[in-house]
């Protein structure tokens, strides 16, 4: 099956927003072997759309449209898709009574715009939208499918994987395309492609991609064939020549999060955690507390941004601030050691850095963090050095707080 | 002037990267008045490249390519584009000498990748790629510009800022292209288009879009013209009229972020914040310090998870959780009320809600948060319902406690 997807709207084309639902969907439909073999963006105009629905409908099996479904006069999507399939509007009592749900849910007035969106072409099958107003749709001619779903990403999401996906797999037989994806942190590109030595070697034929972001490098690796079995196998074969290279830098697979495997350490272990954070800001705790059940093991978190609160609530003696420093080693470990007294957890962890773009010296530069760590035997500090960028920082700062805290849980150097 | 956007990378079909590339040049472009009209993403196979070249070359007057200039076997833009202009390779002087420098500065071996980079096309112009190796190229025929660039994104973005804009700039007069993003938060987008009213009488030829999302709606303003003091008086003209009908909603222009616009206020008016957060787990936190300079108001954030730090830390006395749990009105006041006390500032902020995907029950549904406000003269929580997803409740969640204290800040009721 080869497909093409078409987003629509102003704000792609003037540079507005960064076009996320492209890479999703061709993941998803890459993933069930779907071949992606065009993506395009046009704006809100009728024409530009009917154009671009066309010469996309010629050449392809699959078309997926996302974007311009929403109640208000630059939605214009419906209308094309209208005008496309010579279809009329009628009013879907299914989708009524999902909106009556949900504006009831919502605690909102019934309106025109919600009227509006009672209306759904005859010649469509219903994409049900479980989280929004607008109804995906799906027309049909000849084996060949066109969907229209909504731009707004965690509903597009949600449709995908709940309805375009379970309903293409099962009529793509044939050919098969399995990903894995092995996250690392802590570790540069290059210093992993050394690591892992000659890439025929390592490959055998499969295809490896390194993805690299400002917390870490993920690895994919691809196999393509015609049967599930002996493509899945490859996958792990290639799998298990990686590991046997770089273990101690993977953290996990796919969409795995290092708070998640975290969490599934401390939880196996029965400990629990603070933390203590400077120049991250909160950044941890919203990443520790982003798993559900972590109310299980994470205790407390404390943004200790002013040197008052260091000392306060910390318990940091203030000479140590005064002799090296808020940024500094000795008050990295004060502080980790201090939230784990104050919050009586089996772990404490702490950041104190230089964030930017001001506060930095000659002698401590921009992106200078210190990440601290306490548990019953030890209290230690780890320098890290992330360059600039205040979100930057804060981001690299957070992973490379929960990346100690993993080493320590599994006794890795 | 019109333009298209081609970006060519295998990565980018089947969903690897997202594609930032686009979004940066169509800003550029927008910003110097060339209209982007459509942006496509094509794979590494020199027939579909070839395609999309034809096409585009047809249409408009600005062409830009990226990707598929490296020195592997699967960079071929190259050769796509010597074939469409039907010219042949000669070497390049300049580009050797700065491959050269570039080649000595990284400490590296001189070999065939390099020397095949020095191959440039007879009929193309040098565009200086001062960071890379990959050299960039114009095509021009009968005022039409056909760019080709790397896909490394920072060599992209310098070569477009240096060379490509200034040279469509100084080519580009009788266009003007103008926006202004009004941004709102607490308010639906239905409920958005009911205020504004009628649309036609609002814009009056301008134009508008709605751009949602879980934390607030955008309102894009865009006016095309000929010169600019006109579309400027216009795009004011239009901003004014929807200031009058849903200004307290509006908390900032453009890029501006609501806790960028709180932290002005804060700074202005010389007050101090702390907060205290359940379910919002450091994101609030977290967003309060993205903001360069907000230590100058902001002291302390305690993530209070546990009920047992709400009393001890917070001083929440245990006879609230005990009779209305921990999410409950009476425990958002007393935890904003508390942080006040212990951080000694002149605001206290807290959220307490559920999160999920478990935790909920009849009676308090996933989704449910209240905020939490506390001065020297108030104490008041307010109710919201999030709905689900717990990445989104708790961005939800904190959005609404930022725009609170804005709402407080500005008596806004």
């Amino acid at each position: 099956m080869k497909a093409e997807i078409i987003t629509i709207g102003d704000e792609l084309l003037i540079g507005q927003v960064v076009n996320t639902n492209q890479a999703f969907i061709a993941q998803k439909l890459s993933e069930i072997g779907v071949r992606v073999g065009l993506m395009e963006s046009v704006g809100d105009d009728i024409q530009e759309i009917l154009d671009a629905f066309k010469v996309a409908w010629q050449r392809n099996d699959v078309v997926i449209v996302t974007g311009g479904l929403g109640p208000t006069h630059d939605d214009i999507t419906k209308k094309a898709v209208c005008s496309f399939f010579d279809s009329d509007l009628v009013p879907n009592e299914e989708i009524r009574r999902h909106i009556e749900e949900l504006v009831k849910k919502w605690n909102r007035q019934w309106g025109p715009t919600y009227e509006e969106q009672t209306l759904f072409p005859r010649k469509a099958k219903l994409v049900p939208n479980p989280i929004g107003t607008a109804g995906g749709m799906l027309f049909e001619e000849h084996n060949k499918y066109l969907f229209v779903l909504p731009g707004v990403p965690y509903e597009m999401k949600e449709m995908i994987e709940q309805s375009v996906v379970p309903f293409l797999a099962s009529r793509n037989t044939g050919s098969v395309i399995r990903h894995l994806t092995l996250r690392t942190t802590g570790i540069s590109e290059s210093m992993l492609a050394a690591q892992l030595g000659d890439i025929d070697a390592l490959l055998q034929g499969t295809k490896l991609a390194f993805l690299p972001s400002p917390t870490g490098v993920r690895l994919r690796i691809t196999v393509y064939g015609t049967d599930v079995p002996s493509v899945e196998n490859l996958l792990r074969e290639t799998e298990q020549r990686i590991r046997s290279r770089v273990e101690k830098y993977i953290y996990g697979t796919n969409e795995e999060e290092l708070e998640t495997a975290i969490g599934k350490l401390l939880t196996e272990r029965k400990l629990t955690i603070a933390v203590a954070e400077s120049c991250t800001g909160g950044l941890l705790a919203d990443k520790i507390t982003d798993v559900s059940g972590s109310s299980n093991y994470f205790q407390q978190g404390l943004v200790t941004y002013s040197n008052k609160s260091k000392v306060e609530v910390l318990g940091v003696p203030s000479i140590l601030l005064e002799q090296h420093g808020a940024v500094s080693k000795e008050v990295a470990e004060a502080m980790a050691a201090g939230i784990r007294r104050v919050a009586r957890t089996d772990i404490g962890l702490s950041t104190t850095g230089i964030a930017g773009p001001t506060g930095a010296t000659s002698v401590k530069p921009l992106g200078l963090v210190w990440v601290g760590y306490a548990d019953a035997e030890t209290t230690l500090a780890v320098r890290f050095q992330f360059g600039d960028g205040r979100r930057r920082v804060k981001e690299r700062a957070a992973q490379a707080a929960l990346e100690l805290l993993r080493r320590k849980l599994l006794k890795l150097d």
